[in-house]
């Protein structure tokens, strides 16, 4: 059913063959980022086939205006929409003067892509026939630089296979771009300014409303086999594009290529009058480097991610693969750098769903980057939502919240709410809790509480008002009761009393209530501001306390498990084993309704909470809701297989756990779910980490200290990854002799391995 | 709060004074209609002001593009739409070679409307001040005959006022116009052939996509001061418009008149070919017979429905002007010639909601049609849904229903699907209830059984079908559940037995099953007929009868009341008049999210059962659900006031009945809804009309016997009203004094009193 035409390799993406039906699916697989900015593996040269162009600028967006069937009181105006942005990488190649386009040539052999996962680089060849007796061969290699990430390097070489040639290349910068996605056809962008000298190209943009400048620049040099020759530039340039003009004639065997630096600035990082200077200076960087320095730099700039980040897994090579490109791509979207950026769904790979931010963040992403950068990249990330405060502020007035209640969007690109199906917008609201577990999790973590002082208890006060004035007191159940509302399971919509969503917003103000004490204990001058700020008073935490005392949560006795919402046990349950494979997936086959009022689960909701809260519950209880529900799932959100493989491992469930680890980390590659075309689920990926961090490394700090808890899918001769714990690392290798842990810093540090407690002491290392 | 510029007045609805801002308004309520077309009361001449144009023809549509923001499977792909229709009323009027626009003249005084609903005609008369010396009046009367319902007529008279003046008329017809409510700006409408002769211009039209073909046409007549005089037309067309030119010069106190007849001819009545001669024909016949004639029969037809269908209120202007109203709006809106028309929601006013049959038609309207019209009428509304039986099967194969299972439509125009909110259009199934339930009514009213062998038991047994499919068996609860619907308050998605629905769900199968019995003796061929068709087994009616029997209704044995839902009691009851005034309409001061998980009720849901169902039911259970479920109702849809007058009637709560009874019946006049500007509520002003003949004049049918139990309001010194009953006219009339009941046919009627029992005697007629 899945697709499976990716190579199995330890280290690179691989395509060998042309298969025109499979261009757009590898324009998104072989996509490539910097963390500023990225794009779809696109052909640089013409193509007439079918084709989903695409690149994109981190934190540059626009606020396209909403489109529904039928209005509702608090959808938002618009719907903040990652833009498709110029395109730098073009460049088109004549070969005797008709232009090449691999939908029009004789033949194609040889072709093949790579995605250098270790280097960070993209190289894609191929030999096309041109006529009888014309032939070349075409190998164009770029990256996007992460040392300066604001350049991106082609170096597009043709070589006469067969016949003398004369080879045109002409490069050029294109900012007459369009979304695919846009609802009304507006015009994004306006183009301010071309500018256009012998080598040098640039177009300054800028998008409408919002009003980020970005200027798309570019410069080319010319190689004869391999040797630099001068050329003389044919400029052309019209209202929306820059383009130049490089030819050679090369005889059978020799080559020509065309080199061109190539990238954005932008208004996020310059003066929006100052940006072809800064363009200029970046080219002038990229010249003086030169490109053997440039990639060299690339190369040890990956290897520096790949030493902390790698994971091995040994005797498994799809298995392997997967796990680094998930790693690979991870770190394509986001490094962590600007706290004014996060971690797209769909990151550099595609222009589908709006915004930037999803709880994706705070649920899934953040145990990777913490464990695998510098814990001032996960600090970043929950900066990010403290300073989107104000604006989960706004976003709660708007749907009749007062006194200060946050609720955070679903989807966001500055803090205003993005989203507009009423059933997720203003229903879908426990990833309000989410915001405060990832503060849990990181101080637990990290150690560093600073945090919640500083930044962390105005967003838990916030957050906690929100729950108390959403929760509504029953008469009949003498309960608070949290009603219309949608779970992570977004198969049901406007239930009441979602048992995850009760459950995560009576631990958020217990979380509000804890830290306000200690905070007072602590940090009394923070207190002081912090109050003085949010006029908290103690009647208003009193009132806070008894909605978290008497929150309902449902339960069936007869099975002895926490309900997903009221009234589950009155659907017919009848397991996902039992559903003809003709009716799945179910989001394609049924309609809504049906979905609606079957018993099927898109993703975790109960066992999220189970994830979340793992010390909460027994393993037993844990056992018994995984039986429960886990067979009622579809898993047709790319964020279930990942919390499943967890639990699954935890239960010495194996083979179950090594299944959703196999669905989880090649999703896109074998593209479960039919639609990668579309892009890639970038933050999914981080739940593929943590499946094996957390899953088969069972991973959990207790107490300050990390606990492992490993477990060897018998696929498997052995894995091992490392984390940043704490400034120093620690190095798991997990083989069926068993389990070793590394210390890699300078103090001890206790760790329990499998129950035991052992002292790490620390290597010295003697560079 | 509401608008109080309509004159009070028993036959006419009047305004009187010059006021731009309320020009949208008269527009609605103004509108005239004949059935088979209508138009909002638009000035003829030019109009440079704020204006909402609209002309329709009965049973022309567009499959409009359905536009979501978030697609769901089973989502109709086009969305029915009423059409903007080109216009024919159109004379451009020009003083002296100037034209004459409201908006443009110095001074506008005396300026009045009058819609006479008696006589059926609408006329305006302003005088305008022009310049210093010139003043002109203008008296333009129009009506759309419904006798000859393809044909419209206007008299447009200019008399000089001041100053002697020359007059040139443009009488025009266009079919450059488009709808405000289109999706994506489609084209609705293509030109196909223009003609225009000296006194004739025609154009015929093709609906693009639906291909109906409509001819509108118009001729012009000149008279000075009532005297024809012959003119010679300037012609003048373009792409999309005829125009003529007639002109005359007038001396001060002259008139001069424009006379148009001009209207519709389609494709649904001529072969599409010879729409210009069945214009010609129309004409002809309005030349022959001339302006008097067709205004005397137009005279006589109101006065025929009149004498059928009024009712009078003596003592309350206000309350007699709302009444008529209303009956005047249904009989413009449907006159039940046409079994492929029903009655569009906006009828002829407005172009808001696609589609022209709701649920509206069987649970409001048909009592109406049925008891003031002949009983061919309202078997014509029945006859509708049966010829739409394949389409509703299709809709709910949609839905993944089968075996022959029937989802009447939410809205349509030709039994489509045309809704697209996943919570209505797959939830609000409740409708399909509504389709049994007219059947009843009908058989009840007029004791024609025939219906049911006929045509009735197909729909019963389809409909049976569906709710068999939908129900759900809850282990748990041992009962049989419908899960995930919307009731029939809309402010409550996706709930859990929703008590309406499973109730008319039980009554739908318990209706095929009775029926299946009686048409078995009664009508043998019709039974093996349908049985034959439909494949319907025994095992088959018995798992239906399984689920009727294992029904499952929610109550509250607290309080002694059906609950309208699973879990309604763990909402905060707070009652309406606890709500501060700034938070209403609830549907335009609060998010979406705040109004689903409140208590309150946007129309009668547990109510209305207890309306279709008043026998099954003790007036001490209706008192004890009035009680508990009227003060938590908004009433915020133009359908609940008439639901609850007639119950507050029934419990003598004569003050709330009354002030229900104006609410309803003046909805549109004192636009209790701040929006008459886009047309008024017709399908509710059937509702009205069942609050005065079944809430004040308590009628009931009961085997085969009308009953009354009449209830006067104080306010009124008496009412009197007529209806219907199998072929024979019951004349009732209720005054401080008592009730009279007169019997006008020829046979023996018995009918029950206020609890008595009485045998009229048929009055001899002489004419």
């Amino acid at each position: 059913m899945n697709q499976e035409y990716i190579k199995p390799d330890a280290w690179s993406i691989i395509e060998e063959g042309w298969s025109p039906s499979m261009v757009k699916s590898s324009e998104s697989l072989f996509s490539i980022g910097n963390g500023a900015m990225g794009q779809r593996a696109n052909f640089e040269e013409q193509y007439s086939g079918d084709t989903f162009q695409g690149s994109y600028v981190a934190g540059v967006y626009y606020p396209d205006k909403t489109r529904v069937g039928w209005w509702k009181n608090g959808y938002p105006e618009y719907f903040a929409k990652v833009l498709n942005s110029p395109n730098f990488i073009g460049i088109d190649v004549f070969i005797d003067g008709l232009p090449l386009d691999l939908a029009q040539v004789q033949e194609v052999r040889e072709f093949r892509r790579e995605l250098n996962m270790k280097e960070g680089w993209y190289e894609r060849s191929f030999i096309a026939q041109i006529s009888d007796d014309k032939e070349i061969k075409v190998e164009s290699r770029r990256f996007l630089s992460l040392k300066h990430d604001e350049l991106g390097v082609i170096n597009y070489k043709v070589t006469a296979v067969k016949g003398n040639l004369s080879i045109t290349f002409q490069p050029y910068i294109d900012a007459g771009i369009t979304n695919e996605d846009s609802n009304w056809d507006d015009a994004f962008w306006a183009i301010e300014e071309l500018y256009s000298d012998q080598h040098q190209g640039m177009i300054r943009s800028r998008t409408n409303k919002t009003n980020f400048h970005v200027a798309t620049y570019m410069q080319s040099e010319l190689l004869k086999d391999e040797e630099h020759i001068q050329y003389a530039t044919h400029l052309d340039q019209n209202d929306t594009t820059v383009r130049h003009e490089a030819s050679g004639d090369i005889a059978q065997g020799e080559s020509l290529t065309l080199r061109k630096y190539a990238g954005y600035v932008s208004s996020l990082n310059h003066n929006k009058y100052e940006l072809f200077d800064a363009s200029k200076k970046i080219l002038a960087l990229a010249t003086e480097h030169g490109y053997e320095k440039l990639f060299n730099e690339q190369v040890e700039e990956w290897s520096n991610i790949w030493e902390m980040a790698d994971i091995t897994i040994d005797g498994d090579l799809k298995a392997q693969q997967g796990i680094r490109f998930n790693i690979f791509q991870l770190n394509q979207t986001y490094l962590g750098k600007d706290s004014r950026l996060n971690i797209g769904p769909k990151g550099f790979t595609g222009e589908k769903y709006g915004g930037s931010t999803y709880w994706d963040t705070e649920a899934y992403c953040i145990p990777f980057y913490m464990a695998t950068k510098d814990q001032q990249v996960a600090r970043n990330l929950l900066k990010y939502r403290y300073d989107q405060l104000d604006k989960a502020i706004e976003n709660a007035e708007k749907l009749g919240f007062t006194n200060g209640a946050a609720l955070y969007p679903m989807v966001t690109m500055n803090g205003e709410e993005s989203h507009n199906e009423w059933e997720i917008t203003f229903e879908e609201i426990h990833r309000n809790g989410a915001m405060v577990f990832a503060i849990y999790n990181y101080v637990r973590y990290t150690g560093d509480y600073s945090y919640v002082p500083e930044m962390g208890l105005e967003v838990m006060i916030a957050i906690a008002r929100f729950w108390h004035q959403r929760a509504t007191f029953s008469q009949k159940a003498g309960k608070f009761m949290i009603l219309g509302v949608t779970g992570p399971n977004e198969y049901e919509n406007n239930v009441n009393n979602n048992w995850y969503t009760n459950y995560i917003a009576k631990w958020c103000i217990d979380q509000a209530v804890e830290h306000l004490d200690k905070v007072k204990d602590g940090y009394p001058e923070d207190y002081d501001r912090i109050i003085s700020l949010t006029k908290l008073t103690g009647s208003e935490r009193a009132s806070w306390q008894e909605v978290s005392d008497g929150m309902y949560f449902p339960y069936d006795e007869e099975y002895g498990v926490y309900l997903q919402q009221d009234g589950f046990m009155d659907k017919e349950i009848i397991p996902v084993s039992k559903l003809h494979q003709s009716q799945r997936p179910i989001n394609q086959k049924w309609s809504w309704d049906r979905i609606l009022r079957s018993c099927y689960i898109k993703q975790a909701d109960v066992l999220q909470g189970f994830y979340f809260f793992e010390d909460h519950f027994s393993k037993a209880e844990l056992e018994k809701h995984f039986d429960f529900y886990e067979p009622l799932t579809v898993h047709e959100s790319s964020l279930s297989p990942c919390v499943h493989s967890i639990q699954a491992a935890k239960l010495d469930r194996m083979d179950q756990a090594y299944e959703f680890y196999l669905r989880t980390s090649r999703l896109d590659l074998d593209d479960y779910n039919k639609e990668v075309e579309e892009g890639c689920h970038i933050t999914s990926m981080a739940g593929t980490w943590m499946s094996i961090v957390e899953g088969f490394g069972g991973l959990q700090i207790k107490d300050d200290t990390p606990h492992f808890t490993t477990k060897l899918p018998k696929e498997w001769a052995g894995f091992s990854f490392k984390i940043n714990f704490r400034d120093q690392i620690l190095n798991v290798q997990v083989t069926q002799q068993g389990t070793q842990v590394q210390l890699k810093g300078d103090q001890p540090q206790d760790v329990v391995v499998n129950g035991k407690k052992i002292t790490l002491q620390p290597q010295v290392i003697t560079a």
